[in-house]
């Protein structure tokens, strides 16, 4: 595992969990962790119960031992180390968004589809999928409960940043992070409109903000929290991002990411409408699945909430009974089994880097609309360089 | 009254209902409703409680002993109805959308500019302003409760469009409604937004779409229902609008008002965020606000679901205890009280007809911004013909 | 109308809109309202639209020109006026409790069941029967949708009294009152379950509790509000009720009704479960009604909040398109609108005064059970007196 | 660990996670796994990633390298294993209910005061005392946030037995299981009362209920699920038990245990009223926390969602950011994590055999009161035997 933030932890979680809980096809042995400072990447490796640490991603990636790596650092390392990990003939798991860049992206994907040939697995981590109620909207649009989609709703907002003293975290410096609330969490909702309606987006129109523009150093701190240190600084990315995509089959979709909306501290929602029905999620109660269905009996229509902890849904048997929910890092529990389950089957496990791309290109058709005064923009144009 | 279709219940509940819950400075007479059809009008005249019916409107605002004029007719109509009435020196209380056009609209504000020179007052009915929780929400506002505002989300969703059986009512036509989900339930989020915030929208970017553009011609019918003839026309007006607005202090505000967000039947839902707190409201709990401060104790803050029936928030006292709920309809015996109060202490109410104007102008650049591919549009700029 | 309270508000506005909303059999007349103080009684009669006002009951029962004879007044002066009423043939609407004991309301139910032999009608203000979602929880039982019912639970929490300073209300004092949470809410707990499940409660144990003994007595006010005189008083009734029944079928419903549950203002809930489904009702979200279906297909089952809005709903349709929202004084309209029909008809309406008894009977083994340790005690037995 | 299977597995998940997440001040091994079955054992011990596994827990409980012992077989059992573990000097997590019955119960309490004066500690499983929400529930109350307790409601409803074909698991035996709803769930809401108001129950009044009474005899199956086998066998334990208690400082409190509650899965709500505030909780939503402030601001009043899931929040800050959400499995991991710093820090854990004791006198005092026709009993007085 090449990083040890916020993500660290999480994926600690999934690969410890994930062979206790499910009936894996093959063990899971938690090697080594990389980090920049060793005795930091030493403490977490320890705590998290990996093997070893190291301090070079190149001789992790070399070792003959390690059939898997996972990526957990931020967007812009990505590419190098996902290509040579790749070519090492290495499985990987790469955080998202996929990188920073479509460019970056595309060598990516072609990496991925030439490991592919030789039989090596690379997933994008968008986790959310594999939430039980995320894949459960899924199935559910795909068994045609909504029937034909006609609008989807997508918002994902927090509001860390409403406190004026949070400091200049990697996340809100473009070099680090290549956008802002667009790409680390709007990616997320591209992912699962895209996911869910099983349709790509092939325009968009979109409205990028930056609400505080300089902010306190960053002291230290790593993921969504951290201590200032003196001085200020530009922060270089958007902090909202508002956009409209059509979807493939004609929908329009509206997205919202933003780190401004006070009180709200996790609140990925989407809600798709159909002709037949509607769903609809919420992160910060995600055991839960709304569903509307325009065929129940007149009289007692109304959204559903469905608690999904039943033995039948997603993911579920392997855990507790019905009415004993689960968290935030389940999806990352699921999303290690199902790494390991495609590795042993010798599929290719989905988001596939090629969905990551798409995701990057529907982010770059937004700043590109952005830059256009929001005119609608194809995602199929050339890219931003 | 011109006109006695939905809003010509609503309105006469208020007319009915205002003078005997309030202590109102004057009494109200129901004195007559005009209708085209004899017949029908004389029904629910008679069944409304209207001392008379009419067919005539110009008849009507010529008599000397009528003192309000209220107009609950198809845009379309508005304006040449009410500047003649208001140079008959009547009151006028004009249902929103003020016009179908800038054009109209302006005229209309010029009328009533000339006319409250004579003491004659006008309003517009954007009646949710009048709801306990929304005069609620904005007082909030104006207190410094959410300090200053960064973002604004609001949406109106209902799905009687979804059925393609429903037929072509004068809401589907151009010509009668001026335009569809946009300036039939959008106008009411511009409204809103420029009520709680205190201010103007100043520039948009937005998409309008119709999902269903043949529709069988509709039989008999009115409001938001009717029954199916024979033969099909086209819908000429959009039945989803998704928009962007900047407000004045600089924050940008989300706009959705569609027809098809299924299973939701009248979800008119605000959120405000600021800096020092949010508040969220949405029409199908229309008794509750919701508020987050963030100035409330560390581990204790949330959003608080306030229900808005206490004898201290607006309107409340002279309705029922504590916890005793009220309904849609109360804002309009709200809106009625206000007025004849206004009209007595010879005061303009709110919102004016240049409330109204100001949000024609914004649906007007929704519009131009649509046909531009959604680019920003100064709502400033000269209004379309 | 007998009385002037909140009540006399409340059913001023059923009589004012039940004709003007929906199509009576026949018109109402507001004739005229009593009370005891002339100035008071009369101020109130002219703002609610009564055409006049007087001071002796009496007098009013007598008059050849009144048809029914609505009583409003607290529940110990019940017997005397609507026995009176009914034998001068006057139709009645008597509010709940239908009296303070067991003794009057077994006369009150002879008188009636005398006048409905000679066409004349009574009826008890269990107004929440009517709120459409109550009806509607009604007919979904009665269809079958919960199956055999094995468990109700309901509970009526105010907060009011949790305030020391509130004073010494009729409410508070037995010999106006009766008893206190029970009788006052408790008494619409027993109806709406006898109602709803369309069974008896044959056996109940229950305990009663008075949280605060000694209150500031009371300077003027009436309902649920009023302001301190000088001087303490005791509270002579219980401010918390706890009971269980068994239903003539066997299921246990457990009860809670109490002005101590801080925070809740208004908030009767119920909840009804059987083989087949459930069903959940909360008064101060009046227009949800809350179903959850056995017979759903594995995988989508859950509580589905219906928003009982819709034209088949009942009443719904004469009020307003889906969406729009009643509260909770639609339910006097609607009580004000079935008595005219039940009259005109010439049928009994529910609830009879046979109703009203049979839930002062389930009240009384209420006081006697926890009189006796909250041992179980039949409902059948011989009241106390 | 004695036993292995639903609770096996939670505590699996807690002892494996506890040192990976939180910083322990001694590490944990996972020694050995007891079944009776040593096949199924041995399977399940390697896939939890238990060192060993054995099928005589007194070898266990003799071993030299054991200094725990987690015992989380059926209630029949605890007492034989937890005395003598503690007589071996072992620490024990002993689940809930401590014992069947109070005599058991004496003695295994008896046996943790003697072992704890040799450094010996014991802890019972009432894990949800340490779900963050309810932690905090408990500090709210403690730093006098709702005032003086006047009334505490508490419900654990679920629906698995609605279906005539579960099958007769252990937990409908008498002989296993000691009680039904009432031992195993009701128990929780006893604890929990206890735990966050402070308060003894010294007095009660319970009703028992047996809905279907009889069952298929079961097959195979752990848990709360099961195959059934042939023939039918009688359910020996209440499936609903509804009692009313009475705390120490005076307020009632009521309860309500049932696994006929259609639609709840896993309802555990508690709500505590008093005359500074309320707080509510909902096991379904086990992250969030309602609380009602009494000296907040008139106006602003209400309900207030906290999200729990704030670093200050307790337990939180080990896990994720704010807004990311923990499921059922995390009480155990919070168990795990105090008992080790207990039993490193020489300091008795809570809830104690003590806590547990004071439990089953009062599942005692109910089923006393039970057979006594719901006559309010002391807890004090004498068990049964
Ligand atoms: N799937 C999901 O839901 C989430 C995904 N993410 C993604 O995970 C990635 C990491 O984010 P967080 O863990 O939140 O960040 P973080 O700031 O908590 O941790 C980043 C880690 O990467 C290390 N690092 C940075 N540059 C490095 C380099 N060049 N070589 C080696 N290590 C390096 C840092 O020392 C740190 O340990 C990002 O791509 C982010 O978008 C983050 C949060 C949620
Ligand atoms: N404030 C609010 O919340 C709402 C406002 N409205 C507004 O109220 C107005 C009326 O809408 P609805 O009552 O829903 O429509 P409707 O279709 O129910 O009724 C319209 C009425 O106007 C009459 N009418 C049409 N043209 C006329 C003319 N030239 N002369 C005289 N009468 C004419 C029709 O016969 C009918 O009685 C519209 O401007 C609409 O935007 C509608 C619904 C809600
Ligand atoms: N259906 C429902 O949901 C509700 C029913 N009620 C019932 O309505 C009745 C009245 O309650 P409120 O209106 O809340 O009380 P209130 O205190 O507001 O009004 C009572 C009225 O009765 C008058 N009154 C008292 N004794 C009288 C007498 N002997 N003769 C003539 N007038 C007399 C008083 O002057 C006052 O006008 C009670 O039986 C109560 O249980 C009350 C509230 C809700
Ligand atoms: N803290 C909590 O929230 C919960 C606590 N519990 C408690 O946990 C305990 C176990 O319940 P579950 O795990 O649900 O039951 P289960 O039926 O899933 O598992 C019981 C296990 O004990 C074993 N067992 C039974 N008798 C034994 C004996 N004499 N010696 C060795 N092993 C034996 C069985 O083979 C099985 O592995 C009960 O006391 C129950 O009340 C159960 C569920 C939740």
């Amino acid at each position: 595992m090449i990083g040890h933030g916020f993500m660290g932890a999480a994926h600690s979680v999934g690969w410890r969990q994930a062979p206790r809980v499910f009936d894996l096809p093959d063990d899971v042995e938690m090697a080594v962790v990389v980090g920049r400072d060793a005795d930091a990447v030493a403490r977490d490796a320890a705590h998290w119960g990996w093997a070893e640490s190291a301090t070079d991603w190149r001789d992790v990636v070399a070792r003959d031992d390690i059939d898997i790596v996972d990526i957990v650092t931020p967007g812009g390392s990505h590419a190098e180390i996902a290509i040579a990990a790749l070519e090492a003939g290495k499985h990987v798991l790469c955080e998202k968004p996929l990188a920073n860049s479509v460019e970056d992206a595309e060598a990516m994907t072609d990496a991925a589809a030439r490991a592919s040939a030789r039989g090596v697995r690379a997933l994008v981590g968008f986790t959310y999928r594999r939430l039980p109620a995320v894949t459960l909207l899924r199935d559910l649009i795909a068994e045609g409960r909504v029937g034909r989609v006609q609008q989807v709703r997508a918002a994902y907002r927090q509001d860390w940043l409403v406190d004026p003293a949070m400091p200049l975290a990697w996340r809100l410096q473009k070099e680090h992070a290549g956008s802002g609330a667009l790409g680390d969490i709007g990616a997320h909702l591209i992912d699962m409109t895209r996911f869910v309606t099983g349709q790509s987006i092939d325009a968009v129109s979109g409205t990028l903000d930056t609400i505080i523009a300089r902010r306190p150093l960053q002291g230290s701190g790593s993921g969504l929290s951290g201590v200032a240190a003196e001085g200020f600084g530009e922060v270089t990315v958007d902090d909202v991002a508002i956009f409209t995509g059509r979807l493939a089959e004609g929908a329009l979709a509206s997205f919202e990411a933003t780190r401004f909306a006070t009180g709200r501290k996790n609140a990925l929602t989407i809600e798709v409408s159909g002709d037949a029905g509607a769903l609809a999620f919420d992160l910060e109660r995600l055991n839960e699945l709304q569903y509307f269905d325009r065929s129940a009996p007149e009289g007692v229509q109304g959204f559903t909430t469905i608690l999904v902890t039943e033995p039948s849904h997603p993911y579920v048997s392997a855990w507790w009974p019905a009415g004993h929910t689960l968290g935030y890092e389940h999806g990352f529990v699921h999303q290690a089994k199902d790494l390991v389950e495609a590795v042993v089957a010798g599929t290719d496990p989905h988001p596939s880097f090629a969905d990551g791309l798409a995701v990057q290109r529907v982010l770059d058709a937004v700043e590109r609309s952005a830059e256009r005064d929001s005119a609608w923009t194809s995602v199929g144009e050339p890219a931003r360089h």
